[in-house]
């Protein structure tokens, strides 16, 4: 037979077991904690109509796509969730009950330039609140609460949910006569922390003009700084000259507000200025989230509120927040900076059962007790010596092997190794099963993470 | 702004929320049942470079294959989970523990011709156990188990899993000199339930050119019914005249001996002689699994072992068994014939909160103390009045309301409402907390499927 040589596309994700049985952690818990919060899951299909997923059009995201003919029809992979929200909400709209809250964990596409951690194929794990015609600023102080409870869950603790309001910086540059250039402004602003005050200040004055004292009065604002308290005290200095950045401070007061009822310590919530993101369609909150012993990697987990999810398909309002997390990516920075956890069990079963008689029908009997009380149980079926057996099992990294000779069958019983302490013990069958069950269930759920 | 208008492509399911809560709960099954038998779950690229995945080569598939270009790259969706298993066991071998276990849930594409229950993008959800050189007997008996298991969770009880063995046949058909015809008989064989024996008859002897008496031996040994026990002792009647066969009848005595240690009522099992699967690679033990009340629709699960996994890619002889369902299909047949489950909860939370102050903190305090119980409680903060709070929450489905006015906090309580025997009552916060989590947890999780 001619041989073709197997090889898995570059920039596309595919983990070893042990690996992939952390990701699957990561999208259980993932999966868990957004349904905690009332978001009801969706799967949309992967390839779409390319009008419709170009709908919004142009941009760099468009020279990314992957876009083909197949017959008749134009298609393309969909590049994120957001747009397939879109479409899916005003096509169903006279189905869905807003607020609509969904949660979507899936793959999107974007042909980009390979290179390390960067993917072509990836998770992204979004959440959205859709309103209609309207969407209550509560909706904007509870992500942050849903980001603070999935990180933790996860298993890490040093991460910072840094907070901005939109409205705020527009009416900012508003009441500075600068509303016009506001885009530029904010794009050379969210430079700062990379190329520090200095070389912000020269593009500023430089390149677009602004002058000095604006400059000044720019860059003093955005290094307001200090707890949630004392950068509210320091934003009323701004109050009563532009009603947009009124109407920003007062969210984001409400935002800062409702955080100890939502569970969020100030530790790791801070109101940050220079927080802009980049989409121009965020017109509220905004949301980014750093690792704070890797401020390298970036936000790992952004969004924020939207006046209109789907105006390119349909006239009406329907304003949002959400957030997105890029997993797959999240999952190569945990991996690549010995974040991923060497406690959390990896083995594909609990208990590996080795049959040790000509007749397997006893070691079979026992798989389907310790199944039938939610045991993972594999049998291993090979004729093999009893060594390759055990390598076989510590290869896979099973906590328990159980053994059924001649001698535990005759008796009722079965040899029950604990593989972490190499203790032994022979047990009455059904004693075996309800123990290990115990023990197992006692164990809990690991965090994928450990820092 | 010009508008573009939403449409989703045809042949791609896509659900509204109550539906995909119905699926996400047959996915959380299929995923607990196949992690407890020791699979491991594995994730690969949905596109793949087209000479891997099409390394195989030619037939129907290539037809229906989305492929295209992507600068120099020529790529392909896949279009099943074996081939990328192939390729993922072959590229990874040194990394793998063999027996390997895995199973893997995820989508697949073929351009079929668009009709109703066809589906172009479709979940399978498949496992495989793969041997180095050698596989032992044992997982072709495992493999029924986990399908009854599998299917019993998800609520069915009418269905029968039936199996043959491929030895068998290919003996049988040596051993009436005709082992070079066997492909076309069992072609031809395979119709039997959906044209009869006599029309059977006529192609045989007519297209195939069998002589009549050999047409009467096959149709005499397809005849062959019963329980285990009598297809087995039938089949004795032909032992000794061939090896192949006499392998293939220990090897279905093997399966059928061990179906009562593994868990599998007779009731659910039968062997029988016309399973062959039409493809070309199956060896050993055959699987097909049908709905009692449902045979037009065909089998919902099919597999069976295989002796060389990968050869295109690789000169390792990799025997394997597995089985494959195509989730989405047999989700549009269960709502089609009316078997998806209306006692199954499809709402997104379990309570919804509705603050009724201007000051939510109180209602958002709640809320944080509900999730922290694991109870999956959503918010409402849009200001409407109490009625169409409450039409929200009918519309969602939720079983409790919680509510906080004024009389409530003051008190440190909430009014609890029980949205199926509209009875409400108001408890202190934890009490209430404490309470909801214990009922929410106490109803258990109820299957998808209703018969």
């Amino acid at each position: 037979m001619e041989r073709i040589k197997p090889h898995t596309l570059s920039g596309f994700m595919e983990l070893l077991p042990p690996r992939q049985a952390l990701m699957e952690r990561i999208l259980e818990t993932v999966r868990r904690v957004y349904a905690l919060y009332g978001f009801t899951p969706l799967d949309t299909p992967l390839l779409e109509a390319s009008d419709v997923l170009l709908a919004k059009g142009g941009g760099e995201t468009e020279k990314q796509i992957y876009r083909f003919q197949k017959g008749d029809t134009d298609l393309a992979l969909r590049f994120d969730l957001t747009v397939p929200l879109a479409k899916y909400v005003a096509l169903h709209y006279a189905d869905l009950t807003f607020p609509f809250r969904r949660y979507q964990i899936g793959k999107v596409y974007r042909g980009e330039r390979a290179q390390r951690g960067r993917f072509r194929e990836f998770y992204q794990a979004d959440i959205d609140v859709i309103g209609d015609g309207e969407l209550d600023i509560m909706n904007e102080a509870e992500i942050p609460s849903v980001i603070y409870r999935l990180f933790t869950e996860l298993g890490l603790s040093k991460f910072v949910i840094r907070v901005n309001n939109r409205k705020l910086l527009t009416g900012f540059y508003e009441l500075l006569g600068l509303g016009d250039r506001a885009g530029d402004i904010m794009r050379t602003v969210d430079k700062l922390e990379k190329i520090g005050p200095e070389k912000v200040r020269t593009i500023l004055v430089d390149d677009l003009s602004i002058a000095p004292a604006d400059a000044e009065k720019i860059l003093a604002f955005m290094s307001v700084k200090g707890s949630n308290a004392q950068v509210l005290t320091a934003l009323e200095a701004y109050r009563g000259q532009n009603e947009t950045f009124d109407k920003g401070l007062e969210e984001l007061g409400t935002v800062a507000g409702l955080l100890a009822a939502f569970g969020v310590p100030e530790s790791h919530f801070a109101l940050d200025l220079t927080i802009a993101r980049g989409l121009d369609y965020y017109t509220g909150t905004v949301y980014e989230t750093f690792l704070t012993d890797h401020p390298e990697v970036g936000s790992v987990c952004s969004g924020g509120r939207y006046d209109d999810l789907a105006g390119y398909y349909t006239d009406r309002k329907l304003p949002g927040v959400g957030i997105s997390i890029g997993l797959t990516r999240l999952f190569f920075i945990l991996d690549d900076v010995g974040l991923l956890s060497g406690d959390a069990p990896t083995a594909p079963a609990d208990v590996l059962i080795l049959p040790m008689t000509d007749d397997p029908a006893p070691a079979v009997a026992f798989s389907t007790l310790l199944r039938a009380g939610g045991v993972r149980a594999q049998l291993y079926g090979e004729k093999r010596k009893f060594k390759a057996k055990m390598t076989y099992a510590n290869r896979l990294g099973v906590p328990f092997v159980a053994i059924l000779g001649e001698d535990e069958i005759a008796a009722g019983e079965v040899s029950i190794k604990d593989m972490a302490t190499g203790e032994q013990k022979r047990l009455p069958l059904g004693e075996a099963a309800g123990l290990l069950s115990a023990v197992l269930s006692g164990r809990g759920s690991v965090a994928p993470v450990k820092e």
